[in-house]
This record gives C-alpha cells, sequence and structure tokens, in this order.
C-alpha cells in the first residue's frame, strides 16, 4: 500500500446517489487544498445507483487547514446529498472488547495491536464473566466485570453505556461474547459493534451453530463478522471464511477448527473497520479491501 | 494412491455397527480368499457407534473366485449386522445425466470422462429443453428430450423411468436440470441421484440462491452436490465449496464464479460416487476422499 | 459491476511517474468531454514511484468525439510521461490460441468465450499437432497444424508470424502449448503472449514440474499465468493459484488436478487481460482485478 | 475423531516394505492381545513399494501388557523389516521451542497447548534473544538465553544440547528461530526438529523470502514446515500453506500477511507430529492428517 511521503495520511469515505461528474468534482475540491490522493478506490452500486469512493490522502502537503477543507467538503455533501467521515493519523479510534470465557479471540486481537497490525487504542475490557481478567492483565488493560442475568441486564447494560460514554468509546467488539445485547443498548450505544458469528450465515444463526452444523454433516463450517443490529445475526456482514471438514470430525474438532476461523475473521474485519474500509448501505457491506 | 501389481482392483464398502476386531476379522477373511489389501480408510463415528471401511483389493491374486468371496463376505455381514458393496474393475457403473439448458456441468462431465478422469458409461442423457442435444451429439451420447408441463409431469417421468430400467442405469446425475423429480420419481428409481446446488446449503435454499446471496451480502458464495431426496435440498451432502465474492458482484458475477464452483463441486461428488468413496447414514455422508 | 447505463464502456488505462494531482487532473480532462466515470481503480507504487489507473466510462453522453478524446489524453500524456491505452466496447480483441495435445485448457477457453465470460474473438487455433483439430471445429474455428522441428522452427514460426499479422491478432494464448517460442518470434510478433506453467513459479521451472514436486513431497502444487517473455518462465506473472497434494497423490493425479488449476488460473489470466485489467512494469504486473 | 470407549488411546505408527497381507497379519497381532482397533490409516507408495500404517488403538481392553504387546510386535517387525513406534496416552512428548524476537508464532504455540489442542509439555523456551523472556514468564515456562555469535555458537549449542538432554527433549520447534543450527547440533540432537520457513518451498529459499517474493512479483506467499537437515531449507516438507498477495502489498504487508499463515503452518506441522500423524520417508512425509 502506497505510503504517505510524509508519513501523515487521511481517510476520507463518502457515500451519495450517483452522478455524472462525482469523481472529477472530488479531486478538484481536495487539488484546490493542496491535498495529493494517494489511493482512489469507488465503487458505484448499478442497482441502488450509489456511490462509494475511499480516497487516502496526504495532509503534509495541505495548503490550508482541516477546518477549511472539511468547510469544502460539508458544502460539496449538501450538494451531492452525501454521507461522509474523514479520520486523521493523530486521532486512533478507541475500543472497547466484550469478552465471555474463551480467550483465543481476545488474545488475537491484543496481539494483533501490540504489532502495530491494528491501529486503536484499546482502554478497557468488559467481561460478563472474571474469568479473562488476567489476559487483560497481561496487556496492562483496565478489565470490568459485568455479571448478567435476566434480572439484572438492564441496570447491568446501562452501567456499560456509562462506562463506553465516559471512556469515549468509539466501537465495541463483541470478541465471542456470548451474551446477547438488548436493543435498547445497541441503539443507545449508538455507534459501531462489531460480533463474530461462528457460522457462515445465513446458514446456522442461533446459539450452537457447531452443533448444526455437525447435525447436518455440511463439509465446511465458516465464520461470519457483521454489525451488530436489532436483529440477531442478520446485521451488515463484513467478512466470511469458511474451513473443510469431514466426518472425521466431532463437535471438539469443529470447535477447534472454527477457533483459528473466527479470529482470523473478526480480525479482517476490525482492521478494515478501523482503515475506514467499510461503508454501509442498507443491510450490506462495501469493503474496499 | 496406490496402483494394483496387476491393474485388477475392486473395492469392498462396509458399514456396521461398531464392535471389537471388525478390523481384523474382515481382513482375516479377505486374506484368507488371497485377497492382498492396497489401501483401507475407516472411521468410527463414536455418536453413532458405526463402523465404516473402504478396501481396495488386488484380484490378481484371488485363490478362490469372487462367488467364494462374497460368499464369505455375506456370511460376516450377516453376524455383523453388516451393509456391503463391492465393485470390480470390469463393470463400469453406468450414469444418465439430466440437463436443462446450461451447458458448463454437462461439458465439464463429458469432458472429465473422455480424459479418464471419470470411469464410468455415460449411454443417455436426458433434457427437460431439447437445447444441450448438439453437445451429446459431440460426444456421440443419445439425447432424451422430456418436456415436462405439470399436467405432463407423472407421464414424463414414467418413460423416463422406463429408460433408465431399459439402459440399467445406476446413478442419475442433475447437471443443473431446473426441474424437480418428484418423490415418487426418486423412490421409484431406488437408486442414487447426486443433485448440484447453487448455494452452501443449508443457506439459501430453493430456486434463485445467488439473487438470495446477493440480497443478504454475503462475502462467499458456494455450491453442495447432495443426493436428491424428497426432502428437496435436505439430501445428504457429499461436497461443498465455496468462492469469495464482494461488492463488486453483481447477480452475472455470482452466475459466472457459481458455474465454476458447480462444475469442480459436482465432478468431485461425482467421482467420489464412482470410486465408491461414499457411504451414506442418516443424513449424513463418510466419504473416504 | 457497475454497468453503464447506456451499456457503451470504455476503458483508459494509464501508468505514469507519480507526482501530486494526476487524479484530479485526468478526472478533469475525461470531464470535460462529458465523460462519466464509472470505476476507477488507482495505485502507487511507493518504492518505484509510480502511478498506475485504471479507468471505466460511459461513451454515451461524450460531448465531443474519441479524436478530440483521444487528443487531450495524448497532450496529458506527454506532459505527464505517460504510457496510455484505451479500449472500445465496438472493438473486440483478436485472440489465436496456440495448443498441442491436452484439450482441457483449450475447451474451457472456448466454452468460455461462447457462455459471454471472455469478450473477444478467436479467428484461428494453432496447433503443432493436429490432435485438436476436431474441437476446433466442433466451435467453427479455422485450425492451423504447424509441425515444429527443430530443423524447421524457424521457418514454421515465420509463417505463423505471417498468419497472425494477417489476421490482425492482438494476443496469443498458449494454452498448454508444448513448444517453446523463439525469442525472435516473441520480439516479432511484438504483441503479448500469456502463457500458462504448471507450476506455482519460480518453483519448479522447466518442463516436468509435476514430477518435481512430486519429487520433492510439496504439500500444495500449483499453476502460474504469465506474459511470455525471451526468458523462459521469467515474465511478468498475472495469476497464480495451488491446490492441496498429499502422499496419496501420485504424479497421476497432479496431473488430474492440475487440469482444473491450469484452466482456473489462464482463463483468469485471459479475462483480466482482455478487460483491461493488467499494467505491466518492470517484471511486475497491477491487475485491477 | 473416534474417542476411545475408555479414554486410554495408543497409537501405531509402521513402516516396511510393502508385501501381501501386512494389514490382516498387523490387525490379527493386533488383536490377540486384545487390542480393539479404533482408526486405521494406510498408504502404500506404489513406486517404492513402501507400506505405511498408522493405528489407534484402545487400551482399555488389552488382554496382556505393553511389554508382551511390544514384543509382539518387535518379532513382527523383524520378520517384515519393519520400522515402528508406539504412543501411550500417559507418556506426553516434551517440546522445546526455539525463538528470536517476533512473538506470533510463540504466543501460538502456547496458547494452543493451553487450549488443549497440542498434547505436550513445554518445558523450556530458548532464545537467542532476551526479548521474549515476559511472555515465557506469562505462561510460567522457563526462558533461556543463549546469545550466538560466529564465535560462541559452537560453545552455546554444545550447552543447549546439554539442556535438551537434561530435560528429556523429544522435539525441538523453531519457532522464527533466526539462527541458523549447525549441522553438529542437528545431527548430536537426534531427534526431530521442525522449522517454519517463510515461503512456499522451493520457491525463495534463504533469509528474505518476502523480499524476494515481492521483487518476483508472485500473486500468492507461502509459508512450510519441515523437518530440520543439515541440507537448509531442504527437509522433508511436513504442511505448506498459501495466502493471496497483490501488486498492493508491500513488504510489510507481506510480513503481516506472513505471520498469520507461519502460525497456522508450524501449528498443524506440531500438532500432526505430536499425534503421531508423520511418516519420514525418503525426503518426504506421510502425513495421516
Amino acid at each position: 500500500m502506497a505510503a504517505s511521503p510524509s508519513g501523515e495520511c487521511a481517510t476520507l469515505l463518502v457515500c451519495c446517489p450517483d452522478r455524472r461528474g462525482i469523481v472529477a468534482t472530488l479531486a478538484q475540491v481536495l487539488y484546490g487544498h493542496g491535498v495529493n490522493i494517494l489511493d482512489a478506490d469507488q465503487h458505484t452500486d448499478p442497482a441502488a445507483q450509489v456511490f462509494f469512493q475511499r480516497i487516502r490522502f496526504d495532509m503534509g502537503e495541505l495548503h490550508t487547514d482541516t477546518t477549511a477543507l472539511e468547510g469544502a467538503i460539508a458544502d460539496l455533501a449538501t450538494r451531492m446529498d452525501m454521507r461522509w467521515r474523514i479520520s486523521y493519523p493523530d486521532r486512533a479510534q478507541r475500543v472497547a472488547l466484550f469478552v465471555s470465557r474463551t480467550d483465543h479471540c481476545l488474545y488475537d486481537l491484543l496481539l494483533r495491536r501490540r504489532s502495530g497490525e491494528l491501529e486503536c487504542e484499546i482502554p478497557l475490557i468488559v467481561g460478563n464473566h472474571p474469568d479473562l481478567e488476567q489476559v487483560a492483565g497481561q496487556f496492562g488493560i483496565p478489565f470490568h466485570v459485568f455479571p448478567i442475568t435476566a434480572k439484572t441486564k438492564s441496570a447491568q447494560e446501562a452501567r456499560e453505556l456509562e462506562l463506553l460514554a465516559d471512556q469515549e468509546i468509539d466501537l465495541v467488539v463483541l470478541a465471542r461474547y456470548m451474551q446477547i445485547l438488548s436493543g435498547e443498548f445497541i441503539e443507545r450505544f449508538g455507534r459501531p459493534i462489531i460480533n463474530i458469528h461462528h457460522s457462515f450465515l445465513p446458514a446456522f444463526q442461533g446459539g450452537r451453530p457447531y452443533h448444526q452444523a455437525n447435525e447436518r454433516g455440511v463439509k465446511l463450517v465458516g465464520a461470519t463478522a457483521h454489525y451488530a443490529t436489532v436483529d440477531l445475526d442478520e446485521g451488515p456482514i463484513i467478512e466470511q471464511d469458511v474451513i473443510r471438514c469431514s466426518h472425521r470430525d466431532g463437535i471438539g474438532d469443529l470447535v477447534r477448527k472454527g477457533r483459528d476461523l473466527e479470529r482470523a475473521v473478526l480480525s479482517r474485519a476490525v482492521r478494515w473497520h478501523l482503515e475506514d474500509r467499510v461503508l454501509v448501505y442498507g443491510n450490506k457491506t462495501v469493503v474496499f479491501a
């Protein structure tokens, strides 16, 4: 991927009704502020007549400043009925991980962040069980336990929301969090939540996909990373993958194979989200991977 | 794969309740007739407590004859409550292909047979449309058109069954045959029927899986080869595979990608069936691939 | 992929030293002629400081004409030291297939063309053996036999070049043509030649890759489609893929698995080339797939 | 995979010149001691005329004892010129990990062991740098630093060998140990050493495979797990895999993609080795995966 000469890359994501000249107009606006486009990826959905673009550009040669640049983009956006989002390199997203008892996705995300593969801050980990507190400790991250029962769920979720607001969390990642978030939680949080489901959705929805897969005798098992919505297992899919299985694989083998798959799929989805590569429209995603 | 010294390999498939000593007993019986085991693949389902084995052996050194050998196996089968099937190299299976209008699976199977990859005879092709008659002609195979309407279905299927019986067909392959066989047809034929479904079952059952996949925004599309049963799209799965897709892929692209997938998955399933690698139990398969 | 509203899509490929404002400048030039950009894919090689772009645009709304448009692009190209190529929908590329005795790649390309997957004309097939004349005949394509010996090679290649010139061939595809083209042929033809090599290059160069793979005990076998250059097996790679193998696979099995791989890899490379998705620089390719 | 009724599974691996009746004879010997065969996987190399078998059996119903059983197998082995190895469930292999500075393979192996996926003991980790001491500490495993220079290499390797002998190490795993072991070390250790090489061997041997891959412009990068021999990068291959790359991937991206590949390939090779699924013959492996 092209590196910025100055190392100061910003990313602009836009989405609007398709019309003639969008690419030229947008490029012209940016160029007028001295912006050098390093990478531009673009897509038009011919059925929905929607235009999508991701532009990575070098901040180092900006003639004006970010306020002026954003003002110009906002003007254009009004004229073109455009949704847009801009990210600067000096503001890493703040991510909260939600976990239960299994550690493979948690370790995977923490190690990828440490190796520089995931550019984000992880100021807190939430568990509905205390089991993984030690893992959080190894990485020096505060761990918060919120045990959930049918009775306490509403109150606990309220406390979680407070914590997320307090910590200015941009993204929640459900790293095998074996607890269903209420629709109210999802709506009130109002920011993206990425979940990993251990099947190739829409096959095998619900809580025991490996058992269902084993029963049906499928020859591949899958995993799906998607944005959590109020409709469980129905949110926009970001990434999926599968692994081959056979009659020799019992439930235990599927679980083992699934661990590798889940962490691979989840980490790709999180990385793409953090790098502003994902645009949601309708119940689908455009992923500029 | 091990070649027979004499080139005369037979294959024995067995399936029975698991018990101690099966492997030794069976090996001993075969050895007693001079049979040299070339390959033996074996599986025990620990949940169902069922034993499966596939044995390929050299006929060239048989002391006795096939009648004596089969008698000995039959005796053992009675004692062990064993289902079994034996295939000899001098009797190729006779396969009927059912097609509609798309030719990719048909060409694929015919070319694989010509190259020696599929060891079988294909004495006839059945179409519910005349479109692919010319392809059949290129390979010198009789083509039979049975147009089907709601009204004629029952009568036409009866004629098809007669033809299959007349031609001593062992296996029907639905090579994108866009017509649902009646339960009566399946039962009366009484032999295996392999179908290719253009999705990763159990996701996207029914007639328009690529449209469903596109609508759901999945990141992989699949294909599934399975034995046809009276429950549509619910039969035992023999083989599945997937291919990556993205927001750039419209229905047309999914159809194009799917063609490659369908022919790959179907041909593997057919080859494994012809090589006696597939055992059905319950609604699942053991595939000694 | 975005369809043109009018169905009249042209493709522009450019490549030049990287500099600020290229995207905007190019977009502006096109927009000035009424061109509506449908898809734009772009890449900058940060090490080589080279800029690459592929633009697909709608011809239907062109204000001027193709002469004026090409003039404007040519002017820009001079200023920017740009290589460029433009393709119009009403001029399909003319492709010659070179074959020997094996038919799997030949059938595959012919069937993909017939299904509309490969948009090109195939006015002739060249064989160094007569074996596949009948296949050519089934698709109504003239077949030319040029038997090659060490003695006749030079003269035969001269006749082939004459035929290619006469037929205005844009692209030669070596579809398992088991004969090495001379450097002189490649230079005098002067247009792209795509070859399929049956290994994962740079591993196993030369004539017997499956034997080498078997001897080394690798766990995957591969295939590589590349542009033919005077350095055998060293040309720019367009596409590669692999398939899993095991100790059970003898040479015959590798050949069988390889057939599927070769045709898949070759057909992708040819399709991408025909759709103007491939740019060569140095000994590498940029593929806007 | 079939579970033992008693949970006490032993594994027997054998390898000998192929001859008639081996399967029956071996099964009979085991059956005579009350052994119930749970899984038997077998292979004959037709070119080399070598027979391989892996038998997993239930210890719980053994009539005699392991001494008698091994005696019987040893007798048979003498008659049949057979190499053999038997493993019991109560004796886990003792594994030493060798590391340098990168932690992805180390973490991966430690986590898989903790999750029960790798059944072994890891009594020590050796580093030629102290960097990963803390990781070892998190898992409570002693860490030994042996800095190596050209001058100290011989003495340091002698000390390492002493440590390995002292700790009764069965297997050394080079988990991205960026140091070449001397031929003398390999010979004197005399037990298996598994290495992970970050390319698809035999392509890109040597120390900078990602740079070589980037330079050649390949479309896939690979990783290879193999037994270390005195011929660097030439030992018997246990497992390989690849991942797709493109012109967009710089060296940094290849390194990132490679990390996932390396840990996946290495952990599969180690698991198969620990489960006695790998037999070496010549410079190749039979892997009963």
